[in-house]
């Protein structure tokens, strides 16, 4: 049988989404291993986005096949027992057979929180990235204007050699701004590694007045990630939506 | 001069916000430390609600007197600066000479947050209690009005003895509920020792059934701990509003 289960996770003491060994301090680790104590199957699960180490969840989708007895609601119960509870299961269901959480998706939305000023957020220091100062907001709109649509972003991919494309469509940039809050929304059919914050860092730079709008024109087409900006720390950033 | 200092704070890894000796791990500690550190002086603060371990404040307020040359902005700049980032320095003003935290406040809010169900909330589990059930909030409703008014509050007071009053005026409890969130919220002149986690533990059991509203007439009269419910445990607790 195969299975979709949602999940939402804290990131912060993760090594990120992707497992590197058996017995690794990753997110998809944990999870199959959780699996394993359930079942007392080898199950191996695939996860739609791969988030990096830090970086936290609200909705992110994994697959995977079980031959178990368990209903989904008894398997969804001893998941939530038995995970720790910085992971959680949101939902479980069956999926038709040939459901894959990545290659099934038609596309994604991460999410990126900025609290600017020095104001404290005590309860929110793990879910933001503290940004000192009152960036433009509708120059960043205007920059992440030049952004949407389908293009090579290598330019903003923190891999350095990949035989792969780097060619992705980013369907719409969302900057949402409320009081000292910044949301920015980015919805696509995948992403790179680190695109999202490099994205993010550099939209923050032109929201300082460091570079102009239209210079996005110019990074994008050079494909050279050091026109590109700084990479945004990892625990602004939440994968937020999947479409399938 | 006298200052007065708004705060916030997650309780999570402190023993409350009484000092208990010079270098524990208090909130009230860390401040006086921090504001010595900065201005050279042996400050002492008096702060207006004595949160327990674990317990957090949105809004707690202490005041102390300095001889610091520093401004206030340069003061709270130098706050944020040094305190760690689980205390938060919301604002700081100059006090009439008079003012006293404790002493000159009206009243004080405090809010217990529940989350009923088994649903994940990763990114709240420090700032909820997790209740498994679904409590009658009618009944919580009903049972909360009895202690509404001016009584003797002994029976909800961990302090085994004390010569002190424990007559308190509790002014309102407004029980808030939206899908599987509960919140209470209890505004009086005073609270004693472990009072609102007893109140909550005590209406919760109401809300499970184990207890008719009407018993809360007779635990206020009884005076005796004994009657009353459980203690809530820390996290759901949060020092909320203070008013001059």
């Amino acid at each position: 049988m195969n299975y979709k289960l949602t999940l939402s996770y804290d990131g912060t003491r993760y090594k990120g989404w992707q497992r590197q060994g058996n017995t690794d301090n990753t997110i998809q680790s944990k999870i199959e291993s959780t699996l394993g104590r359930i079942t007392g199957e080898n199950i191996e699960i695939s996860g739609c986005g791969r988030t990096d180490a830090g970086v936290h969840a609200l909705c992110q989708v994994c697959s995977f096949h079980s031959d178990t007895e368990y209903s989904c609601s008894e398997l969804l119960r001893l998941l939530r027992e038995y995970l720790p509870e910085d992971i959680g299961a949101v939902s479980l269901e069956q999926a038709p057979p040939r459901f894959h959480a990545r290659l099934s998706c038609k596309s994604k939305t991460y999410m990126y929180r900025i609290v600017t000023g020095d104001a404290p957020c005590v309860f929110e220091r793990k879910y933001v990235y503290r940004f000192d100062g009152a960036p433009d907001i509708e120059a960043m709109r205007e920059a992440a204007g030049y952004l949407v649509g389908r293009h090579d972003f290598m330019a903003f991919c923190s891999l350095k050699s990949s035989k792969k494309s780097t060619v992705r469509t980013l369907e719409c940039i969302e900057i949402r701004e409320n009081k000292d809050r910044i949301e920015i929304l980015l919805t696509g059919d995948g992403f790179l590694y680190n695109m999202v914050r490099i994205i993010v860092g550099t939209l923050l730079e032109v929201g300082e007045g460091k570079r102009k709008p239209r210079e996005l024109m110019d990074i994008l087409e050079s494909r050279d990630r050091m026109l590109a900006g700084f990479t945004a720390p990892p625990q602004g950033l939440f994968l937020y939506k999947i479409t399938y």
